[in-house]
């Protein structure tokens, strides 16, 4: 499992998808941890938090928390692990970040080496592991009020696209944003906007509607990550903020080391994803 | 002016608040710089973001960043300078945060040594600032919609109370929440609540109504920071996170320097109160 070259985790794992649908987040990590599923996690666990996960070393941390405070719809910040701690406490009682993430990819010098789906042979004591909220936690709130989301019904990740909309730098991280797209009635886009501004900690509203040449993006029907998506009779392109966007901006910051989850796996949180103050209830 | 020591600077200085009040945030903070007033910023420049201050140097830039993270109530993170850089980029066009705040507090191994308008002697190429929400903010919309505020009509600075209220830990910055003490209505408490939940970059909904003594509050008649409130027929104290709390906190995590605004004494910035993304707009 370990030291697996890029591409080579394509298939789900031991654990198909739909027999992780219906269990509770700490379940579902539990089967991540032993590495039997690596595929993504949208859907899984329905109404928690999920994260993205960006883990860099002590030297980059300062400078990537300021990036994600000025640069929030992106990257909400929901969890930082103290230094050298592999455990994400604030999130949920028992995430081990070095494994219960279905599969992460490796970066050395802003390049990809690795797509693994354990970490603790990696892990240094000064690494730092950040948590940023992920759109699937909106999702659910979307689905529940009656908009269809194409990419889950279809069980594929969905589409992500690098943009020309430039986030604020902070020390060397800087780069274009990254969106996730997903195809809406025009109706459903309105009701999308309003209801995913309730949703802060998870990109919050939309960052753009229509044209996806108004934000850099050349080619709607090539993602740079996931999966295209089916255009129907009056629907438009609704674009989201993208907790990837880190993964862009790593590229050009070319830390010595950075570790991130895979696109589309993300970090399952026992946090509700209407918990403002992202952190997991008191027990 | 610099040097002077703690208490010396009790008067407003020679400009009045009456005077201050109807200038825009810009206008204000030019004043400030100048040393001609050092008194609270609570209904200064209406309806714009105000900040509270805390500046440590980068070794503990990281950990308080966590601290942050972890307690967004009290601590609901606005912007953070880069390291040395005296200018707070992301709230403003020319906030020099060494000399933009009416009153500082210095403290030096987690004790108040000196209270002055003006830091820039003792600025450092290592120091990082945070900015944090203040409830000054959401103070605009409460009166707005017919909550009276009894410290802003008395123009007095609002009472806060260390509290038993315990934060979530970052490495060495620990303690009890600091709170700020309204007396309202039991109908305005529960309108306000609904009303600061929109706000959640000013420590949003209140975290507690009615006994001062279930969250550790002695005597609610004797503030730890500000002015007593007189509570008239039929009111209750409502209590909200206080961005001082980092004060209290660094009393015990006592780092070699830290430096404050001075309870009341706000940063005053070009950012509209109602911007969920704490960013001055595009100009």
């Amino acid at each position: 499992m370990q030291g697996s070259t890029a591409g080579r985790l394509t298939d789900e794992g031991p654990i198909t998808f739909e027999k992780l649908r219906g269990l509770t987040a700490a379940e579902a990590r539990r089967h991540f941890r032993a590495g039997a599923y690596h595929g993504h996690t949208a859907g899984i666990a329905p109404g928690m938090l999920q994260g993205n996960i960006v883990i860099l070393p002590a030297e980059q941390a300062l400078d990537f928390s300021r990036f994600c405070q000025r640069n929030p719809q992106p990257c909400p910040l929901i969890g930082v692990t103290d230094t050298g701690d592999p455990m994400m406490r604030t999130l949920g009682d028992d995430i081990d970040i070095r494994s219960d993430v279905p599969l992460y990819r490796v970066y050395e010098n802003g390049e990809l080496v690795d797509e693994i789906s354990d970490i603790t042979n990696r892990w240094r004591d000064d690494f730092v592991a950040f948590a940023i909220g992920c759109s699937f936690s909106f999702e659910d709130a979307l689905i529940e009020s009656g908009i269809p989301l194409r990419h889950i019904d279809e069980n594929k990740t969905v589409g992500m696209f690098v943009t020309n909309l430039e986030t604020t730098p902070a020390g060397p991280f800087s780069g274009g944003m990254v969106v996730s797209m997903r195809p809406l009635a025009v109706a459903d886009a309105i009701r999308a906007s309003a209801i995913c501004s309730r949703f802060p900690q998870a990109h919050g509203a939309p960052v753009h509607i229509g044209d996806p040449a108004a934000i850099g993006i050349k080619d709607i029907t090539a993602p740079d990550w996931g999966d295209p998506s089916e255009f129907r009779a009056g629907e438009v392109p609704v674009f989201w903020a993208c907790g990837v966007t880190p993964q862009n901006v790593v590229r050009s910051a070319r830390p010595p080391i950075c570790i991130t989850h895979a696109p589309g796996r993300m970090l399952v949180t026992d946090v509700p994803a209407w918990a403002t103050d992202s952190k997991k209830p008191k027990s």
